[in-house]
């Protein structure tokens, strides 16, 4: 049993700061359980293996721009790792390697590390790994710890990045790419694996394309790592952290489920991390079956506004209480807002009109607004209205992220139904009670698909950089098979990109995937909603359980995806 | 494995509306794999036993009050079920009792009923068990549903009260009694078993002196229930559903607190359930070793000021700073302000003056508070100032609980913080989170623990009434021991009873169990919270197991009253 890690050491080498280690740390039976947990690896990384590359790769949109952006990299094939009589890697050759953790938590990510790490062990024995702390920083400051098994044992299937830290800088200017050669050099690395999001692995790819282009020796491998799910690809089928973040937050649906039922008064406004993309709301709503479920890439696409999206709300609430039923859950994605056109162009005006104008108390000011941006403000519930007049950021913009979209909800669903009301067509009752889950789901104890997923990613990242790749994304494929049966590879980061225009230059981007209206996900659900709408047709899924009944299950986007029935 | 329930049958005794019953129910895999847990019965309850009293009992205050309140029921012993060498109660005695859940939900309540259930069918075959819809309510109307094993089976082991519902009334008028009455009769009622808090075992032994006064035959037996965990005494260590409650908000906190020292820049502010004791608090921060945590009895008994709260949390933050650490976790119970003398006063205040004066712009209306309301108003940030005077229950009552603690104490922290950044004493930097965990924890799938508690409860509840026991609280001991080494029995709910003046009148009241200073949960939390505060000894306790590591643990506080090294 772990219980202390003693304070000498590597932990000694850390400055104190965010990065504390967890050489106090006591830890509970479960993490304790969890550090022993012995993980699976697909068959092709426990024997024998070449790396075979496929044929030339392309670019999601303008390869030629891409061309141009990345002429050491672009059309590099994918790789592939496949079983070998003998092992066609030198096991003498000692690395170098680097990794860092870009952006925000998500669970799983300690395992990527031991993957690398038990990987060089392995297969490369004297093989030295680097830890650069707290993100992109880390590597232009030459801030690191180097990792070794004492330290890196406590982390072994724990959530949270803190053994090494993360960050969001980007390493973007020529200066920066200049540090990040420099430490690239003063280590000698050999190869760096960037644990991060779909700007994270752009970000890898130009760093890759950098070194090559210096000449230098240090290969570049990425890693898809994000809750909300929005990186992923014919070859990445999912980013690790989404499975654990949506069980743990669908645990906690179907507890409000549970009680919304028993209670029977109120509705539960549920606002679910993810503001780019919808997929936690959807995988969510798949898990617990909730009575509504608001999807913001259908909202965009049938360009409705923020009255559509509360007349759909009030229409369920009246229709249900008919059916004697006054409570419901309501699932609403963290970004609705910005999937709504017309909050977008309210809020651009405003932030004109904010800017230059004096905001007088008898309302002239509103004049300045368009008909249909004034027609909405003043649709908005008073508390939102002066949320958006008071609360600005440093640069006087209107702070869309701080609207809590589920309160706002409840304020127009509740002057909606007193409508109607008065107008004899509503006679129920409403309370509304509005939950946020977030934070709770970043740092969780990684499920067992993501604890054997990641440890596959850093596992096959590492084999990756010691066969000589630089530019690819690691890429463990055939998820709904059991682990052992697990694909192992890397695909062209180039061939994930295309180009976006800002200030006048082509910049490279990994698009979001965002929800798919024709993907097998959203149909599923689209085919059941209105079953969910009326009837209660509630699942909660319980806590999520390392051994037992559920403790392999895969998330349905991912199964739907594959083409399986979830 | 349970996937659907047949629409027929009892199902269909259902009217529309709340209670939908679970028969179009479909069933995640933990919540099907948890249907069938076998649950231990304590070896007194699977072998022959008798009943035997223990001496007179008197009251928890004013025995003389009590005893005129219930001249039926004051003084009787407990009763305690002991091994005999032949059952000494008759089984072929055919009972009908009934059963209730009254006020909010907690985890395990369908277990005590499946208890009772299980007890008549093991030991008085042919017995019926009637179960009241809707709480108290379903009594006085003589709403209820015949429970069958079809009908209890999907239940078993589940989160919720959604089997029978629950619901906030009262019996306490003449009419209401004489409802209860005629329905006790109606149904020939052998025994009722009221599942409530505090209000609810008060009302339970109301019931049972009523009936006996009146020579009705129909016995009552409560049950200990709140998440809240202020229902407890000597002979009931705790109240069912605190266990399980406890863990799903320490599972949060725990993932909470990982993220935090991951991404070293936020302090979160978590607010937790429980209104009138600070128990959940402390369990949670004796769980998770937060780094700052206010318990609603100390804050009272030290008679602290709202600036007191916010210095001592500004202090901690400013020497975490020191040591770098501009991140933390702060658990702060519902009832906070609650708690506090000023607060109360200012509100008191504050509706004399909204039911009687005019609120003028300027605030001259303000001079009508006294000195220290005043400055206390002038305090509080202007959020919450709105919200005071803008906010009022249809009374015209300033609406306390609708104040979100959490975030107006971040707005009080940072207020303090940067008066302190001018005076140069602090040079850190913070931002605030708010969390509310609440709904969360009422209605989850039951731990082992609650599982088998309410089991036992219920079936000990049973077996007090088969042996002609009234006005006793069902009391399940030993809890530090294995379940089959658990203790059985009733404790004379007159016992528990103090008075209340009221209206001019005495009424009996169950007085809540607060968070005792000198108590061992709050000495343990005392002597080791300075050093939370400053070192990082985060816990993260973890989703609830059902099956091995942690998954028959006990909450520390059952454990620290036991006398146990939690």
């Amino acid at each position: 049993m772990y219980s202390s890690l003693n304070t000498n050491g590597n932990a000694a080498a850390f400055e104190t700061g965010p990065v504390s280690g967890r050489f106090a740390a006591v830890y509970s039976e479960v993490q304790n359980s969890r550090i022993d947990h012995a993980l699976p690896l697909p068959s092709v990384l426990r024997n024998p293996f070449k790396v075979v590359e496929g044929p030339p790769s392309s670019a999601a949109g303008n390869p030629d721009e891409i061309a141009k952006l990345f002429p050491n990299l672009f059309g590099q094939p994918s790789a592939m790792l496949v079983p070998n009589e003998a092992d066609s890697l030198r096991s003498d050759l000692k690395l170098k390697i680097g990794v860092v953790l870009s952006g925000g938590q998500a669970p799983g990510g300690h395992n990527v590390i031991s993957g690398i790490f038990d990987y060089l062990q392995d297969r490369a024995k004297g093989s030295i790994l680097y830890g650069f702390r707290g993100g992109p920083a880390g590597i232009m400051k030459c801030k690191y710890i180097e990792l070794n098994a004492d330290y890196i044992y406590p982390y072994r299937n724990q959530g949270g990045f803190d053994m090494i830290c993360s960050g969001r800088d980007k390493i973007e200017t020529p200066e920066q790419f200049k540090q990040a050669e420099e430490t690239a050099v003063k280590l000698d690395l050999d190869g760096l694996v960037v644990i991060g999001g779909d700007d994270s692995n752009t970000n890898a790819c130009l760093l890759a394309e950098n070194f090559r282009g210096k000449n230098l020796k240090t290969r570049v491998i990425g890693c898809p790592k994000t809750i909300d799910g929005d990186l992923k690809c014919k070859e990445v089928p999912t980013s690790f952290g989404f499975d654990t973040a949506c069980k743990i937050y669908a645990e906690m649906i179907g507890n409000v489920m549970i009680d919304a039922r028993s209670t029977g008064k109120y509705y539960h406004f549920v606002r679910l991390m993810g503001r780019a993309a919808s997929h936690i709301t959807l995988e969510c709503a798949l898990q617990t079956h909730p009575n509504i479920t608001i999807i913001g890439e259908e909202v965009a696409a049938k360009k409705q506004t923020l009255k559509n999206v509360t007349d759909y709300m009030v229409d369920v609430i009246c229709k249900r209480a008919e059916l004697g039923y006054n409570y419901g859950v309501i699932l609403i994605p963290e970004g609705l807002i910005d999937f709504i056109p017309e909050v977008q162009q309210l809020i651009a005006e405003l932030n004109e009109i904010l800017a230059h104008d004096v905001v007088d108390e008898d309302g002239i000011w509103k004049k300045k607004l368009t008909n249909q941006s004034l027609k909405l403000f003043e649709f908005l519930p008073q508390a939102i209205q002066e949320q958006l007049m008071l609360e600005r950021d440093p640069h006087g913009n209107v702070q869309v992220a701080k609207i809590e979209t589920e309160k706002m909800l409840i304020q127009m669903v509740e002057t909606e139904l007193e409508k109607r009301k008065q107008e004899g067509s509503y006679e129920g009752h409403f309370k509304g009670q509005s939950h946020f889950f977030g934070y709770e789901g970043r740092c969780g104890l990684p499920t067992n698909f993501d604890a054997s997923y990641c440890y596959a990613l850093g596992y096959g990242a590492a084999a990756l950089l010691h066969s000589g790749k630089t530019g690819l994304i690691s890429s463990v494929g055939n998820l709904g098979a059991p682990v052992e049966e697990w694909t192992v590879g890397g695909t062209a980061l180039t061939s994930l990109m295309d180009v976006e225009r800002r200030h006048g230059k082509f910049k490279p981007v990994i698009k979001k995937a965002m929800v798919e209206l024709e993907g097998a996900p959203f149909k599923k659900f689209a085919s059941m909603r209105e079953d969910w709408a009326l009837k209660n047709c509630y699942i909660s899924p319980g806590p999520i359980q390392f051994v037992g009944p559920s403790s392999n299950a895969v998330s349905h986007t991912l199964l739907l995806e594959l083409g399986a029935e979830a």
